[in-house]
């Protein structure tokens, strides 16, 4: 879904100071971790099965994250390596051709082997080959690409959460999948009184030029020119949404770009995904089943269309991703612009001027998704704390709805 | 997906002797532990996924037969009757309007809950409580409803084992799924010479008279008019098979029906489902891994369409279902008419003359079926054995493969 | 979409007496004639457009007629023929694989070209080098041939009505498209009392065996055994029908087939095609727009779906092909047994005991759609009055209700 | 397809010159005319068949354009106005909800009635009524309002070729369709000597502010930031994406963005719509048959996806619309930027800041249909030619491939 830092294309050696490799190895590990955890309250058949072909078994993800490393970094670092597995090859690569050929994405749900049990044993065997690796050194390219693998499964265990949660609203009644200490839904924030921000019309710079980690598609650095704009401080929130549906929302046109509107008249949607309405309650579907909406907290899981649609009815528009990024570093998150919901913009998402693809199977990470989809910003309460950061752009088809997706509101001034 | 005797319709008292009801308790136990059996050697994974819609996921069958006791035995005859789980008459009802509605065919993979364990302790319950009805004595009607729903788990492992090799063959290498104690595919026998067995034009007597156990749609027993006809001895062997292949019967229009001449070309069809030609090779996909074909074995997995165009590429034609009834029950079943394969028939399956629709939910298991499939014949392999009668209708859609059916021709004299 | 007839398979040289030719002839032009009558108060546009793959634009009817005397008499029959046009041995192939590849059915109405001008002249053309042949004098397999095509371009006639109306119901206002004189839906006559005629079981003889013209289908002449049945005197009446819908027919599942109740449920059907409620009244569209509902008239545009269903609510059932033959012949069609709607049957289409498909193209007529399809008797009031016969097989898929279709019931006794 | 000029949102009364009252009734007249012109040589079958939902027939272009000077100016403007047809309003409403209801767009082409020579009648009533209108004077909220949709005729002009191109390709051999007098294909213009133009980083100013027409999308004029980059003097010939095919551009998956890979890959697609080869011949499809291809002439007919390709395997890119907009203007077109084929741009198609959708059914010409497609700049030889401007913003799905566009490339500096 995502990229390749800049720093990964000078090849040449450079050697890394012990320290900063123990830092990575811990890295390393506390992120392999993570990923067991989330699945360890979870029956195994949980995580083997899969609700849409846009969503992956959670038994997929595990084997995926670890085919990462065991393809990019261990393949062509140890002479003669033998693949644990000739067959995961072709199984667990995801959409890199220029590997090879794929299993079929809206198949993944009928791998059942490797069981779980083989794929954890998988994850001990390529985790120990690693360890081998970082004890004998890491020289630089080899350090970039690990640090981007390991940012690799930190997406891939947002994604677990959403699609675990998507593959849950199939199983019509109420379970607790998480323990107590996996805290995602119950992290979000009531929506305080909401202002709007003004900045003013000039040129700003966009983009990462930070020593620490990015994605190949969060630069180049580069300045655009924005017109005078204001940005609302606060997420909308679920009272205000059930406002947009108490007015007819979903029943006026004119609030919705055309495409939408066919969409939702013909699938007859008149309310987000995960909600429905029962006995003139709104009810959401949870990690711990069937709530009633609490009006203040932010609304979440709307696609681009709904988020438009809103802003539309309100009178108002999307931030574009330039004008988010220009107010979240300026406002130093005081307005829960990271780490609740991930924000749409208008923004389509494409190259930033200069941007190149990288060469070879890692180059296919984030360029060739460059068409259709829109940038959201700010990460969510299922993205991991330290995967977050202001360059961040994240992208889906407008029609997504199964992403901890909000809305924020902008303005031309 | 078949029927309810004809007795279950006489419904005044009548008590059963102590010894049918205890030899029905032991047929009762055979049949529910012979499920669990089939899936001893599965892991949670394999037990869990559903590869079509057609398909069920083999958990859910485990899930569904109990339900079938729950809803139609216990239900009705214990008052004030608690449901083991309330989801349950939702979930696990496979297609009874009259119960209720049902949870949609294509999802079943998805319900990821109960799990194996909970679908295991379901099972125990309602064992338990169907003792204690056992125990308290049957009435006739009782005594006939539970024969007919031993007979409905007894289908359904059968299902057990086509749904389960459907979903194995979308992993893509191989693995040995059931211990050497299981034979399904090892069972079947060579073809032997072929001869054509001749039977003069008269009235024959068709359907079920039994005391015996037989399903509604066996009867009622009526005379049909046959034109002297010959039917060969023996099933159609690999060998020949590929015999019409390589003389090019996949190419030639005039040999397939219209409606399979545009399929087999729209989806490039070449062969058989689970045939594949790998370096000049031909294998097909087993419970054991993919294995090469044996040209004196009987063809199987062929659906109408490809056996009604070998028949024409043959020169014959697919027997009726008279045809094939009056044969295999002169030929006390020498000619392995039964426990092999499946045998399609030209017959669609309808009612016969006089056959009436039970009252009620039950009255759905056969009659509402009849249009658009084909009379399939003499049970299979993965048949149990005391569930194979030669007036049993089988009946699937003409593109129907997955199931162990095989092709015996025909001919007018 | 039917056949050719046994005697087309005696090719043997056999002078035709000239009254007989000239008798046939007489028929071509009356049959060619009508195909252009049926237009001529039609615009161009009127018989450009397709509505469905399954119908056809009335202008490639004109020209596919042409396009099967031109392919099956003159092309053998002419030395050195020169096509009138060599694209249209593709354009105009219905189905025939054996003439070689052909024009995708659901395109036909984009050939915006040749203009209907064309088509006309194309008529003419081959019309003028029939009337040389005719004029040379015919042998017998000629002879039947060119009987044949008649035949052929008759079913067509009542195909280019059906096709027509159902392409007028997506213009949504009314027009008056034939003049006065083309009566189709005022010739059908109201319902009378109904009776249940009563036969008795025996053997009774299926098929034609008639000295004139009969398609390949509707033999062998044989013998088939019925049990004891009744059938109405009666077509199901408008009236009949409202009743079954305002009693709920089309929301109760048990009278409905399985694969029939999923269908009129995903596309929300509630009455018959053509039909629809408006403020209270229940109109249907005809070729004169839209007009009330008569209630002695039949029910018609009736699919076999509904009509099983309309059977099942009344206790009854459709009658076999068989029985529908055995009737008509005893009741020297008094009860409107022909020549007002199309009567659905419980027989599949079939072959009948010793049928064989005519070697070539020709054999490619019937035998090829003998699945999935149900057997219609009777003709309509769309089907030229010389086309009707108590033998004949009309054939369509059990969903399809734009032809003239309706009900009459039997019972077993 | 586009839109409302920022004029007409002044609504106060305005008289308006009687000379430039003139202009706008022999620009009216010229441009009726014109439509027609089109269609004069065609014949009903050709103005009425309908190849795909994206594009409409020819018949309904005419009527639904003259529908819109009946809606926006006669209906408002006439007290009491008795529409020509009160069905009309439901048939050829095109998209705006805010009027009514729409006729299926998928089912244009069945729109047998009304016929050409109604539609023509419909035309003349309509121009008659206008003409009355601009004998009686116009204000200025009318004369916008008209000039407005006089462009809008004009850009369904333009797609009366490009729908009828795309309909005659399924007439599978040559025609002659237009006379010689309209020139489209063959104004094309071979490819000359190629540079690249180069432009400094800095502010630019974007959009139109002219006096003289424009949509609403082309405004408000706004500041963009660009990096300095340059742009080819000439667009992508045949001879150069030869190459590129030759190259195996359609085989190698890291040209292609992911989306375009599985379609191109699903489809079989190895070549541009309308091509074909043909005994080692590259054939092209056109108004008059098919042409062997012009190695000098452009590029045309490419969709999105394959522009972007092409750009990859050149190591180059697409230009940005800002880019595009700000090299037309510095060169007075010496390139043939406008006229030939219209330019795939970088740029997702989306509101300039400050854009406000016009209240009312106008408002939907344009602002809805901002999400998933991509500017193109230019015109093409099917455009009219006062209807070509630097501003100007087409736009259309990635995967359209039936309008006149082509390549331009351009590169960051």
């Amino acid at each position: 879904m995502t990229a390749v830092s800049e720093q990964c294309q000078k090849s040449h050696y450079d050697v890394i100071a012990t320290e900063k490799i123990k830092a990575l190895w811990q890295n390393y590990q506390r992120t392999r971790d993570y990923s067991l955890q989330i699945c360890s309250t979870l029956s195994d058949e949980d995580i083997q099965s899969q609700s849409m072909s846009d969503a992956s078994p959670l038994k997929w993800h595990l084997a995926h994250t670890t085919w990462a490393f065991e393809t990019f970094i261990l393949k062509p670092s140890i002479p003669n390596y033998q693949p644990f597995n000739p067959h995961f090859e072709f199984l667990f690569n995801s959409y890199y051709n220029a590997i090879g050929a794929q299993y079929p994405r809206a198949n993944r749900g009928l791998l059942i082997r490797p069981t779980r049990s083989e794929v954890e044993t998988y994850r001990r065997s390529i985790d120990k080959l690693m360890k081998a690796l970082f004890d004998e050194g890491l020289d630089r390219e080899l350090y970039n690409l690990i640090e981007l693998l390991i940012h690799h499964e930190q997406q891939h265990q947002e994604l677990m959460f959403t699609d675990f949660k998507h593959l849950t609203s199939f199983t019509p009644f109420d379970y607790q999948y998480f323990s107590q200490g996996v805290k995602i839904e119950s992290n979000l924030l009531p929506v305080k009184s909401n202002a709007s921000i003004g900045f003013s019309s000039g040129l700003y710079n966009i983009g990462s030029n930070d020593d620490s980690f990015y994605f190949d598609n969060e630069g180049p650095r580069h300045r655009v020119f924005l017109e005078a704009f204001a940005i609302d401080s606060q997420l909308v929130s679920n009272r205000e949404y059930l406002e947009f549906i108490d007015d007819g929302g979903y029943q006026e046109p004119s609030y919705w770009l055309s495409e939408a509107w066919y969409k939702i008249k013909e699938k007859s949607i008149t309310h987000p995904l995960y909600w429905q309405n029962k006995e003139n309650k709104w009810l959401e579907h949870t990690f711990s089943g069937e709530k009633e909406i609490v009006p203040e907290l932010p609304v979440k899981h709307i696609n681009y269309f709904e988020a438009n649609a809103f802003a539309s009815w309100k009178g108002k528009r999307l931030p574009s991703e330039y004008e988010w990024e220009v107010a979240a570093q300026s406002q130093n998150n005081s307005f829960n612009m990271m780490e609740q919901l991930w924000q749409w913009t208008s923004s389509s998402y494409n190259a930033y001027p200069g941007f190149k693809t990288a060469s070879g199977a890692i180059g296919e990470y984030n360029g060739k998704f460059m068409v259709n989809q829109y940038v959201l910003r700010g990460g969510s309460v299922a993205t991991p704390a330290d995967h977050i950061r202001t360059t961040y752009r994240n992208f889906f088809y407008p029609g997504a709805s199964w992403q901890f997706t909000g809305i924020r509101l902008a303005e031309t001034l």
